[in-house]
């Protein structure tokens, strides 16, 4: 284990921050080691050039007649700032409170090296599953993947599988395995509202043209009615309604009770939808939600301003079935007509990615909620995730497999946050959940 | 009149920003060389130390039975940045196109100045106006005017006067003499709303937590009705209605029409209230705008955040009989009622100041405006002033005197911007109306 550890420190300490272009060659460096460290394991790994990072292929000898499984991670991480946040050096890997204290310990290098542990041992053992395997590790997952789903499609039959397993969500609280069987879409937008040509006087000028920032204000308020609900017409159109199997299970588990999300949060109160709890708001509801608003004056102070513009950034998380470029022409259609006289709107579409579901009763969903329990001592609790990763509704459309998402961080491991950091628990039966989990495919 | 130029061109290159104390020096030696200048031109002046920037008051030798005219100006001047966009070094004055550009030369170095002039003119010619006159320039306007206030409240009996006269505001069109009867006041507030204790990913928690810059749009829309009307209870009460010759006077006025306010504002459209013309809306009824709002994440791209608050700067326009505390507590009041479920609401309350009317039609008001007719060759436009110059009103509580507002500059004269400017003729017209309005005050 001592030996996992090391490699994982050394594989840790590479800078491959992806989104910042000063740190490409430590991004290089580390698909090198990565793609090194996977053939000395008895792999066969190979670099494969992307027009951006690279990705890493690994495969065992494939045999007729076996299930193929492929694994997917990302070796690329988030950036650091704000560095005075962080009580450790961020790629110095330091075990404090028996968690690995390092950016990317959790998301997502920790978590996808329990795979790659797993595999080195059954191989050095002589144990190797009785799978077909492919690595599939990507350099990009921080910034959108861009160059991974056209990679597949162009070369779906080097990736034909009948499974997929990612570790790159979290468990709801500690000592609590969690299979997420769905996640949510994304859909962007920015939207900017133009009145005077340039920032007027607000004393010489005000009451006499519209305020960019009133006008704003309203249109970003029109997107709710008062309880919360999406305004925009036709979005829940589409919207797969909760299984009554899942409505039962999640009010069941008290780890998911209201209560627990208000606390998560931090919030003054829990607010949304009507008639769903929280996890259901989270993971069965579509949302739309500003996360960005800027316009005239924010320094110190007052300046009495009509600013000449307003803008504002959107998103929107969807389930299934929504599809988001349908989502984001409903939304344009709603600002454009809720757009108040007097400004003029402006819209740019930004990234998108579909929601994904699966059945977690499926046999490959069994076979992984077995290898939770037996590598964790409990029943795992099976929920959907309201964040989203486009790659996986990709790989599905593509490959034809769904993935079993087996998420190995905690609700307090700090990802994309200073101090991010796993367990070194939740490592080491990870590695034991990747082994068992081989075994159960392989007889699937 | 060269001279007299010479001499502004002086008084202009101090570089007397209030804003910026990293020029203090400045401003004190230009409040020297006003003092030094005062004197020499036959007045006696001294410089009064405020616990902010000094006072200059120069006085004649005052006689009995004759009317006392204060004089009122300031010689501290607004910061010049954006720098890049001056065409001209913004303290060296520059005659380009027969205007004086020089930061100063309009607001108000250049405007004040034609009375410095034209009495410097009177006493050397040994025609000194049979007027008691005291100059009163501070060197604190642009900044809110915090020492005078309470220095003419604490020395009264100093500053005795029947009227008061002041250059500070603009006419409405080129060769268009204007005289304002009218200022609006001010009052401004700021919002913060705060939601969950940090940021949270807006995938993680969406839809179960109430989103700051949702609630921040709908408290600030709740603030209009759909017509652009204010929908603070009680905000109207108080309101003097305008009266009919106003409203005619305006009406019967092709430069006050609503074509051209909207062609000075460059705006798509003018909004505002129902039922009013663009001038009433400007100067006899009371505003709510939004100066500035911040929100989330506003760099480039997108970012799938929750923010922990949001704020907005708000700043209220006031007519008579408003009182700024007043609408403050009722803004306040509304703003708790509107304040959405899941968000709390914190204000701070930031500087404030009264509307000001006078009689046009007075005595003194119909002497000012034969000054500007004989001055500047046509019958002035009585205008009332959309913005606020709170130390107005104060001398009118505090000396019981109405100030004549005999605005000099134009509306390109881009004051509190890059390239600011006074055409020469404006001071030469200038100091012939300070000339005329000595006479027509002395005989009123």
């Amino acid at each position: 284990m001592d030996s996992h550890l090391d490699h994982l420190f050394e594989f840790l300490r590479f800078q491959s921050i992806s989104a910042d272009s000063t740190y490409q060659n430590n991004v290089n460096a580390c698909a090198d080691w990565l793609n090194g460290y996977l053939n000395d394991s008895g792999l066969s790994s190979e670099v494969i050039q992307t027009p951006g990072n690279p990705l890493i292929v690994a495969k065992n000898k494939h045999q007729e007649g076996r299930k193929t499984l492929l694994i997917y991670g990302h070796y690329d991480v988030q950036p650091v700032d704000p560095l005075d946040l962080w009580e450790t050096p961020p790629f110095e890997p330091t075990i404090i409170d028996n968690k690995i204290r390092c950016r990317g310990s959790a998301d997502n290098k920790g978590q996808m090296f329990v795979y790659v542990s797993a595999l080195k041992d059954l191989i050095k053992e002589g144990k190797e599953p009785d799978l077909n395997l492919i690595l599939l590790f990507e350099g990009e997952e921080e910034i959108g993947s861009p160059s991974l789903a056209p990679y597949l499609t162009a070369n779906k039959e080097k990736f034909n599988c009948d499974v997929i397993a990612i570790s790159d969500t979290g468990m709801i609280a500690p000592q609590t395995p969690t299979m997420d069987y769905g996640l949510r879409g994304v859909a962007c937008l920015e939207l900017t509202l133009t009145g005077p040509k340039t920032d007027l006087h607000s004393g010489l000028y005000g009451g006499t043209v519209k305020n960019p920032g009133s006008a704003l204000s309203e249109i970003i308020s029109s997107l709710h009615d008062k309880d919360g609900k999406v305004a925009i017409e036709g979005f829940y159109t589409d919207v797969l309604a909760i299984e009554p199997w899942e409505k039962e299970m999640w009010a069941d588990e008290p780890k998911l009770a209201d209560a627990e999300f208000q606390s998560s949060a931090q919030a003054p109160e829990l607010f949304g939808e009507k008639g769903f709890s929280a996890a259901e708001r989270l993971w069965v509801r579509p949302t739309a939600e500003v996360n960005g608003m800027g316009y005239g004056y924010q320094g110190e102070g007052s300046k009495t301003v009509i600013g000449s513009s307003a803008f504002a950034k959107l998103s929107f998380r969807l389930v299934p079935n929504q599809d988001p470029d349908h989502i984001l022409e409903l939304a344009v259609k709603h600002l454009q007509a809720h757009c108040p006289a007097g400004v003029s709107l402006n819209i740019e579409l930004e990234h998108s990615g579909k929601p994904y579901l699966m059945d977690p009763h499926s046999a490959f969903g069994q076979s992984a909620q077995r290898a939770l329990e037996k590598a964790f001592g409990s029943k795992p609790v099976l929920v959907r995730g309201g964040g989203s990763i486009p790659i996986v509704q990709d790989m599905k459309e593509i490959l034809g497999a769904d993935s079993l998402m087996l998420g190995l961080c905690l609700p307090d491991s700090k990802i994309h946050a200073p101090n991010e950091n796993l367990p070194v628990e939740n490592f080491v039966k990870g590695i034991e959940m990747a082994k068992i989990l081989f075994e159960e495919l392989s007889s699937t």
